[in-house]
């Protein structure tokens, strides 16, 4: 039986990498089953994994529109950090993780959302890369730094990811 | 209001990548705005932020120089980890940047410094790079990783980014 | 005199770039000469530091051989993660490493194992990439995300690298 330690559990998702995604819902679905309150902090590349697929740019700036473009759109255009190959490396490892019937991160990701996790957006983040709300999937909240950080400070752990 | 905790908050910046700069001293910058004592650990690649522009390598070493050369020497030559594209992508970036009034990496740095933050160079680090205390910016303190473990066990938080 | 806290450090290690690893395993080693408990979690392209180097993979899938030819066989593969340049980059760090006198990464392996710190392979990621027990070098402990957390819980501090 694990101890039960105060505070919510903090882990920042700085990195857009599939793998490291992986590794942080992995994380964070294991301690909401334990639990543990567990806020998802989503900043810079780790907002890409919360998009919708063909999300409509209308009436977007230049800026918004080349990064909506060149952005991955959701958990599943996410690549691995290494090994990606053009594609090909993420693709055989997908496959590999469909023949382990390891959980793919599309659904992982609905599964921390359902068990509790708190999915929270980066503000500065979607101004400064032109983000809009209703680009992103539904259930999110959002704040800036200092919101962050206030919680942060009740965390028993933060892990930058 | 937000509940102090005991000990200092600690950063390690291992990267050199201008995004994760930026995540790394927005957070700095909010906590010690919040009245909680920050330590930043500058190690590897992280070091490059505090270097000099167009520091003279008169003396230098062939490494150290090669090393001064092919480093990114200060915040503005840092480029994003993602989408760079030869400059383009992190060009675009800063000037989008601009337009939002979000602050450039050059500002959040003094801005740190005068609030408060103690900016710490990595002693391994440096002897390993070749890099010499006056390549760097002022106002720095310097330790080693046991000086850097101290404090940690005193801390309240801890992220390597 | 550094204050005691109770539990063990976590360090989890994802990524397998030699100055990622060089970082972790410094702070690792310090921490253990303090008399503190490490626990270090190699997950993902960290494994690849534990790997044997020319282990054979007779027996193996398709999948699982590409892997274990693609993937880096130990410390003596892993390359830096800037200033890489096809290998050159790696050389010259290494050469001056030596000049320098810095403790390189297969060494800082033992002594870490031999000071106490416990490595612990991540069973899913030995699952998904099908790296066998046999692969990865002796001493080692296995566990999942659950056994990482549950000992996180207890820890003092906690790094993802």
């Amino acid at each position: 039986m694990i101890e039960k330690n105060e505070g919510v559990r903090s882990i920042v998702i700085f990195s857009g990498d599939l793998d490291r995604l992986m590794a942080g819902i992995n994380i964070a679905i294991a301690a909401v089953s334990m639990g543990l309150p567990v806020n998802m902090y989503f900043t810079f590349w780790g907002l890409n994994a919360l998009r919708k697929e063909n999300f409509n740019t209308k009436g977007y700036g230049l800026f918004e529109k080349l990064m909506a473009i060149m952005m991955p759109a959701g958990p599943k255009k996410l690549t691995l950090s290494k090994l990606n190959m053009g594609g090909l490396g993420t693709w055989m490892m997908k496959k590999q993780m469909k023949i382990k019937q390891i959980t793919m991160l599309p659904e992982l990701i609905k599964i921390a959302q359902e068990a509790g996790v708190r999915f929270i957006g980066c503000q500065m983040t979607m101004n400064m890369m032109g983000i809009k709300r209703d680009a992103l999937i539904d259930g999110l909240h959002f704040t800036g730094v200092a919101g962050y950080l206030g919680e942060a400070e009740k965390s028993h752990f933060n892990l930058f990811i």
